[in-house]
């Protein structure tokens, strides 16, 4: 049975729309700075598994696989509240960030770099708050 | 020349990753509350005129059309500051949100619905913050 838009968007029934690849974007924000952390993707175990758990899980493209974030790190994301957008294709993750970062490259989040504004493309990026929250070498083995 | 993902991940040079469909995801938060608006998608020349102009604009995926947020509603997002994720694949807006809101449905922000956690999928969305900030069938024609 297909929905009507009304229903998506103003019923509350949750029928995530998953793309051709079977994901929803998902974006995780620190419920604390408000920042945002990382954006990824979930299929639908990675969503279940998050419902069921509380804590975050996501479906890793390059890796193609099922994965639990902090697994290797040990940096787990305590899912505070899940919402889901109007058209049910993306969801929100407010989280309380276990350890010291999301991001892979040792950073607290992954938006660590800044597009200067009206300069035209092509401009340089700009760090901001790029400090490292953790050694990634020796999190990761 | 292909970048390495050293080059990707630490360096200054700002390489958007457009995916197979020549787009990227831009994630839009409120500056003030920190709330996530809107989860969009933003194609090369969306990108260039929101860093030319300090105003966003995306794709429309259902349309098929560059879409400069707030032609119709008024509802402007001006860009503070654009930040991009470690792989260069997602966007984050600090936007300072024009008008009453930014979903096309009337709220302030698209994710106004809840998904309980620890209940099990198939389970009924909460409203959250879903009081309608403007009425959309006098903002859109």
């Amino acid at each position: 049975m297909v929905s009507s838009a009304h229903d998506i968007e103003e019923g509350l029934a949750f029928t995530p729309k998953f793309d051709a690849e079977g994901l929803v974007t998902a974006v995780a924000t620190d419920a604390k700075s408000g920042d945002v952390l990382m954006v990824a993707h979930m299929n639908d175990e990675a969503l279940r598994k998050t419902i069921a758990s509380g804590e975050a899980w996501y479906y890793s493209r390059s890796r193609k696989t099922l994965w639990r974030k902090g697994e290797t790190s040990g940096h787990v994301q305590r899912v505070l509240e899940l919402r889901v957008d109007c058209d049910q294709d993306a969801l929100w993750l407010k989280v309380e960030q276990q350890g010291a970062g999301a991001c892979h490259t040792g950073r607290r989040s992954c938006f660590y770099r800044a597009v200067p504004i009206g300069k035209g493309a092509g401009t340089r990026l700009e760090f901001r708050n790029a400090e490292k929250a953790f050694d990634p070498g020796k999190v990761y083995k």
